[in-house]
This record gives C-alpha cells, sequence and structure tokens, in this order.
C-alpha cells in the first residue's frame, strides 16, 4: 500500500543502509586491495560513517516516525508491518544503551584488543586478564541496560540470535556433552581410519582458484551479482542482494581448505543474493540471524559437500584438475580421506563433529563468566581443563589455549553459539528437505544443486526478518531446533565412514 | 597553536572529507571490479553520501564556525588561517545556490545526459539540442546566483580554475588561434614526417601492464600508497594522501597509449601523494586547482616522457620487453615515431600541439553560448565550421563533432580551458625546473626522475591549496602564466622533429 510517511520510513531506512554499505565497501576494500599505507586512514573513515549511521538511526524523530506508524497499522500490509515492528525493536534496543555508555565500551574494547595482541605475542593470558575482567563488567553492564529475563547472558545472546536463551540452548549444549563427546571418543578409539596421504600433495594455486570458482557456480552463485577475491580471513560481504562478495585464500598444501571456505562463505552468499531486492535497506531485505546464516553456510559446506553424492558430482572434476594427486584413488577413497575427524586445539581447524566441541567450551565459560560463577582469574587453567575433559587434548600454551580467538577482545560475547547453532539447524534443514525435493541426492550426483538453492530460496531466503530462527524452523520442520537431526546425521555418516 | 574551535572546525572538515573519500571509493571501485548488477544500487549509495557531505558543510552552524574563528585569527598560525579563509570561501560558494536550484539543476542534468546518449546513438545533434538549450540556460542562472565580474563565464571558469576569466584566457587562447595553429599547418605542409611502422606491431597485454608499473615505479610513485587496476576510462583517484590509485587500460595495438595514460596518471597521482597527510581533510590537504592538477600530469605525459632524454632512458627497456618489434630501431628513431603530429578530430586523441586547438574550440563555443552570441541551434555547424577552419579537417557525422564530449551533458562548463592551462602551466615550470635542477636532462636520461619529483614537492605539492594556480606561478617562475614557455618548447621541439 502506498502511504507517504512509509515511504519517508524506507528513505530514512536505506540512506541509513547506503552509508552502512559504504562502510562495509570500506572494510572490503581493506581486506583485499588495499595499499598498506592506506589503513592510516581508514579506520577514522569507516568509524566515521558508522557513527554517521548510527546516529541517524537514533534520532528521536526515527521513534516518533516509527511510533505513528504502528500506531496507523490499518493502513499497512502485512510485510510494511512487519518492517516497522522490527525497525521498531531495533530502535529500542539502540536506545537504551546512553551515547556515554557506548563511549566507555569502546575505550574497553580498544584496550582488550591492544591487551590480546600483546599477551598472544607472549603466549601469555595474564597480559589479557585485567582488560577481560574490565570487558566482563562492562558486559554485564550491558546486560542490566539491554533487559533480560532468566539469565543475564540472555540479553547478549538475543543480540546474535534472537530468541536465544540459556535455558534452551543449555537443552541443546547437554546433547552435545553427553552424547557428542561419547560419540567422538568412540570414532576416535574403536573406529577404522582410512588414509589421506593423497591429500597431503602441492596443489598450485591456479588450479585451485579455477577449482573455486567451477563450484560456486555450480551452487548457483551469481557472478553477475558477486565475485571471489583473495584475503588473509576468507569472508563475505554485501553492498546489495546484487553485489554479494566472497573471499578466500588459497594453500597450495591444502585443498580441502580453499574447497571448504569456498563453499562455507558461497553458502552465506547465496542467502543474500536470495534477499529481496525490493526490500533493500530494510528489515525483510536483512537475514534473519547468525545462527540462520550460519546455517547456510554449514549447510553447503557440511551436508552438501563433505557428502558422498557431492564428489561423485565433482571427483572426476578433481582428478582432471589434479591428476597426478588422485590417479588412482577413487571417489570412496576421496569421501572417507576428506571426513576423517580428530580431537584438535584450534576451533577454526576443527572437523564438522569436533568443532561444537569448541563451542560448547566457550559456551560454558561465557555463561559462568556472565553469572559470576567463573572467573577472569586463571580462565586459562579452566579452559586448559575443559579441552583435557571434552577432547582429551592437553594445552601446550594459552596463545593455542585461551587466546585463540579474537571475539572476547572485541566484546563478541554471546556470539560463539551462532557457530553450533547454524550447525544444527543445516542438519534439521537438510533432513527437511531431503523428505521434500524428489531425489535430492540423486540430483547432487549429477552436479544439480538447482533443487537444493530453489527450496533454500523458498523455505528461507525471501523472507529476510520477517521469522525468527525459531519461527522458520517450526515452519519449515514443524518443530523447534532439535538436536535429534544432528546428532543422526553424525551418527550414520560417520560410523558407516568408521566402519563402527 | 592548538585552538579548541579550530580543532572542532578541523573535526567536522574531516568528517566530510571521510564521507566524500568513501564516494571515490564506490566510484572507483564500480569502475573496476564492480560486478554488473552493482550497478542497481550503487548510484542511490554514492548519491546518498555525497548528499550528506553536502548537507553537512552547508549547515549555518559550519558558516557561524568559520566566522568565529576568522575573527578571533590571532589565535591561528598562517596555515590555520589559511585553511579557515579558503573553507570560508567555499561554504560561501557552497551556499549561494539555493537548494531548489541544485534540484532542478540535477533535473536538467541527468535529463540532458540521456539525450546526449540518444543523440550519440542516432549521430543526431538536434536530439541533444533542447536539453543543451536549458542546460546552457541553467548555467547563466547559476553564474548569475554565483555572481561575476565581466563576463558570465568567468563565474563558471573560477569554480574549476580560482582566478581564471575570460580577460585572461583570451589573451593566451589568442595564441593558441593565431600562433599554434599556423605553426601545426607548417609542420604539417612543410615538415618531414619519420616513419612510425614498428608501433603498429602487436603488444602483448602482460608485457604492457609489466612495463607500466615499472615505469610508474620510476617516477616515484610509490605503490604502499598506491596501486593500478584495469578500468574502461583511464583515471586517477584517492582516499588519502596515503591511498591514491591509477586506472589504466591496455590496447594489444596501442603499446603508446598505454604507457601515456599510465604516465598521465602517475602525475596526478604523484601530486596527491605529496599533499601534506598532516592537512588530511582540510584546504591545504588538497590540490590547488584542476589546471595545476593537469599540469603535473602534462609535464610528466609530454614534457618528461615524449622528450628525446626520457627514450635514452628507456628505450633499451623496451626493446628487451618487446624485441621483435623494435629491432634494428634505434632510440632517435622511436622518439620522432611517437612525436609525429596530425590534425584529427577527436580530442581524447589528439596529440600535444592539436589538443589546444581542440580546446581553443570549446573554449569559443563555451564563451558564446554564455554571452548569448553563439546559440545552441545549429551548434554543430559551427563546431564543424571551426574544425574546418583551425585544423582543416571535415567532421563527417555529430557524435565525431559536437557530441563526442561528455562534459556538457553533465553540466560541466568551463572545465575544458584546464586541460589546456594544464599543459601551459607544465611547459613554464619545465623550462624553470631545466634552469634550477642540476643536469635535470642527464639525470633522465639516467633513469633518475627523483630531481623532478623533489622539485614538483617542494615547488608545487606540499603546499596543498595554500596558493592559486596564479600565485605558484609567479613563485615558481617569477611571472604569471605566460604562453611563451609552450610555444617555445613546441617549436624547438617540433621543428628538430620535423627538419624544418
Amino acid at each position: 500500500m502506498f502511504n507517504q510517511k512509509y515511504e519517508a520510513y524506507k528513505g530514512l531506512m536505506q540512506k541509513i543502509k547506503d552509508i552502512e554499505y559504504a562502510v562495509a565497501l570500506l572494510h572490503w576494500d581493506m581486506e583485499t586491495y588495499m595499499p598498506a599505507k592506506g589503513a592510516n586512514f581508514r579506520s577514522q573513515q569507516m568509524a566515521t560513517l558508522q557513527a554517521l549511521a548510527h546516529e541517524l538511526f537514533i534520532e528521536d524523530s526515527t521513534g516518533v516516525l516509527l511510533q505513528e506508524l504502528l500506531a496507523e497499522k490499518e493502513s499497512l500490509d502485512a510485510e510494511q508491518l512487519a518492517n516497522i515492528q522490527l525497525s521498531l525493536e531495533d530502535y529500542e534496543k539502540a536506545t537504551k544503551l546512553p551515547i556515554e555508555f557506548v563511549k566507555e565500551s569502546s575505550v574497553i574494547r580498544t584496550e582488550a584488543f591492544q591487551a590480546w595482541l600483546k599477551a598472544r605475542e607472549a603466549k601469555d593470558y595474564e597480559i589479557f586478564s585485567p582488560a577481560l575482567s574490565r570487558m566482563i563488567d562492562n558486559k554485564r553492564e550491558e546486560a542490566r541496560l539491554l533487559g533480560y529475563v532468566g539469565h543475564p547472558y540472555n540479553a547478549l545472546l538475543d543480540q546474535y540470535e534472537k530468541g536465544a536463551v540459556v535455558e534452551k540452548l543449555d537443552i541443546l549444549f547437554k546433547v552435545v556433552r553427553e552424547k557428542l563427546v561419547i560419540f567422538v571418543k568412540e570414532l576416535h578409539e574403536k573406529g577404522k581410519t582410512s588414509p589421506k596421504h593423497f591429500l597431503e600433495h602441492h596443489f598450485p594455486k591456479a588450479a585451485q582458484w579455477d577449482l573455486g570458482l567451477y563450484l560456486l557456480k555450480q551452487m548457483g552463485y551469481d557472478f553477475d551479482a558477486g565475485r571471489q577475491d583473495i584475503s588473509a580471513h576468507p569472508f563475505t560481504t554485501n553492498f546489495s542482494p546484487e553485489d554479494v562478495r566472497v573471499t578466500t585464500r588459497v594453500d597450495e598444501k591444502d585443498l580441502m581448505s580453499m574447497i571448504g571456505s569456498c563453499i562455507h562463505e558461497g553458502g552465506h552468499a547465496l542467502y543474500e543474493q536470495g534477499l529481496p531486492t525490493e526490500q533493500y535497506g530494510l528489515p525483510l531485505g536483512s537475514a534473519t540471524s547468525l545462527g540462520i546464516h550460519e546455517s547456510q553456510s554449514r549447510l553447503w559446506e557440511n551436508n552438501v559437500a563433505l557428502s558422498l553424492a557431492y564428489w561423485k558430482a565433482n571427483f572426476s572434476k578433481l582428478q582432471s584438475d589434479f591428476p597426478s594427486q588422485f590417479s588412482g584413488i577413487s571417489t570412496k577413497d576421496y569421501y572417507k580421506a576428506i571426513n576423517q575427524v580428530k580431537p584438535n586445539l584450534i576451533r577454526i581447524e576443527a572437523d564438522e563433529l569436533h568443532y561444537h566441541l569448541h563451542v560448547l567450551i566457550r559456551y560454558e565459560l561465557e555463561k559462568g563468566l556472565m553469572d559470576g560463577s567463573i572467573s577472569t582469574d586463571n580462565l586459562n587453567k579452566v579452559w586448559n581443563d575443559r579441552y583435557k575433559e571434552y577432547m582429551g587434548v592437553e594445552v601446550a600454551d594459552d596463545k593455542e589455549g585461551v587466546l585463540q580467538d579474537i571475539h572476547w577482545s572485541q566484546g563478541l560475547v554471546g556470539y560463539f553459539p551462532t557457530y553450533s547453532l547454524g550447525s544444527f539447524y543445516a542438519a534439521q534443514f537438510f533432513n527437511q528437505a531431503r523428505k521434500e525435493i524428489p531425489n535430492l541426492i540423486l540430483e547432487i550426483e549429477k552436479g544439480n544443486m538447482k533443487p537444493m538453492l530453489d527450496w533454500l530460496r523458498e523455505k528461507i531466503h525471501r523472507y529476510g526478518r520477517r521469522y525468527t530462527s525459531e519461527e522458520l524452523c517450526e515452519q519449515i520442520t514443524g518443530e523447534g531446533l532439535n538436536l535429534k537431526y544432528f546428532m543422526d546425521y553424525a551418527e550414520a555418516k560417520y560410523r558407516e565412514i568408521y566402519s563402527i
């Protein structure tokens, strides 16, 4: 429906988004093409634009406009109303934190990041500990300002995953702790490992790059609405649903690292490319949550691209791209080799099962830090004990222990669980897709990814933030998030691979 | 001197510049890496940010702050005072145009650009004529609003080149019309041309690209504070003095086109890299005028890189990069071949002498359009007649005639003269540099461009907008712009090459 006030709202939101997308481009450029000295003014430029966007949004007039629109809701259609309600939620959150608190938090973050860098360099948690302590105090104050029901951690979780609360996450992570921990131990102790020496060859950069582009294209990534570049850490960014870019890195000793990251980012990118362009700048034009975003990357990376069907489609391509490396290797050999799991120390290098043990530990620590049952004093010891307990691995120093992730130094507390939620949603969605899409596995075997993508577009992408993660999950699978699907997937797949 | 109010001014100016630099990056990206569909939202994003920067600057509070600072000028040092005075000038100009007029102008520009595109397609000036007529009316109104002394064209000229007025330009272009027109005719009719068939070989893209980078580096372009990429039309842009980027294009049939554009953009870029970083966002951190900017690109492109000394330094490199193309060719043969001049129809393809005949025609037409002595009716006929008169060439259709440049369709009236001013300043500066730098030509022959760059840094770059073009010229050469230096350069060089 045409509504002049709604158009004013839309104009304001698009203006803010235009600025935020410029920040995203400044960031993309910084990570890809910016010359070294460009860094000297880049952070300032990004901070200026970010602050401008924030200031525009939190103006009193924004609140007034939203309230007025809500009061006239009969003049809005369902999508317009959803946008207004979501923007009002965002507005209330954004205005709950006083400007003084925002500034103070920024200082605390800067100090924490500097301390974290130094501590890593020295492999010594003690250097980071006082700054982390201040950060946790700041996060508890933030939780108080934002407000919450139940556990203070809930206030932070909600920022990354609307509706996520410890009362729900405890149930999920209990399964991780009680079933997944046991299962991976069983694989490790009783399973039959498969040879993987052929993954340790040299894989030339140019051929890897071309393969990455080929696989992205096969997934349905639209290169007229995106591109791939090289960066130190792979990421996905976008400046509209019609300009969604991915980056990757190429390690000539590790083909699967490139393939995995390429498809992971591709999964994120397909979500962004699938958002409705007519909702540009508005909530319904944005992804619904980090967990659902991650579900898209993980579904493609794990459920699709670590499956036998996927390699039935693509292993001959691999053999022709890297003939000497893969001569005499069967598709099944390759499939088993890339699906070997093993306890390890570093989260970002973990396999698709152990990954959740890493997240479990962070979840437990964050929750304890927030309610005061765990102190930042000696947090490295607590960390190391849990790694020993859940994975049986010894942490040699703090750099490969409690200092490995950048998140806490950036004030990102409550973020980690979304990584696991992503995989859990992915397993549940993929299970549903198999029921609904005729011959899904056969289509993947033929290299036809379109039915998979069409289904995700239909069920998830086109809605933007219209539904929360849980609503989407109910709508698609008939029930809320249930770890049963992930565990079933894991057991079926790995018992077969490990011959147990 | 530290002054809190000055710091507030500096903060505001830097904030505005941060936004403008983000626009520059959005533009750079659009011309280099943006995927096709990215265009759909890009113009809107650029327009939003541009408008934001403009709105911030023209706020009443900006004027008040500047006036207050000016009233307390004893608390400012000379550089601070210069910044305030220049910002106040900018502010007064920016606030002279009522917002309604700015909006109307924007509509007129959009319509003119669309009409120009259609007219070019149809090679028919009549399609563009009504839109151009409205544009000229709009420009006359703009001149009235801005205010001027003497000719209305002066108000527009001043926007691109502070202090440029028809009273001065008439003197320069009279020399072009009366001496340069005669001189190039003499070369054409009586001169002895040199063979240039070896320029018509095939020059592979990769080798051209590497050569371009080599020559940029030799000039002193800092690749830690910049980079080169490919775009359809070469340009220079920057996001700080420490991130100054150039683009080029490579035509495998035209080596000199790449070399020329590479060095031309390199000259612009060296100016930007030489601006003082501590004046970031302020007038003294910006280039002083388009004419002086162009003097930097032309000095390197023509006075340096079309000289015999330059090729004494670089022709052996060319021979080793393109051995089959240049075997048996001497440095002198090459030098003569790249300096063959010839009347032509298209400005951007013109040689360094005929170029100014193209600008002369545009100058005469713009001046006549502004004072009403020339009408937009039948402007194509006037155009064609002047081309016949000054260069003896017949214009076959309007696309290669009056429709060839984008400028008028974009409202850029008064811009063309800066191209010629650039070359004229370049000749005068280079003449002075030869007097002041010991063995300048010998250093260039050795491939040592540092003395040249150091001199430009010392005399021009470091000042930003501290001095106007004319003040700089007086300061450097002891007199105002004088076409004698360009004519002397042209005569000495081309009489020798053409054996007259």
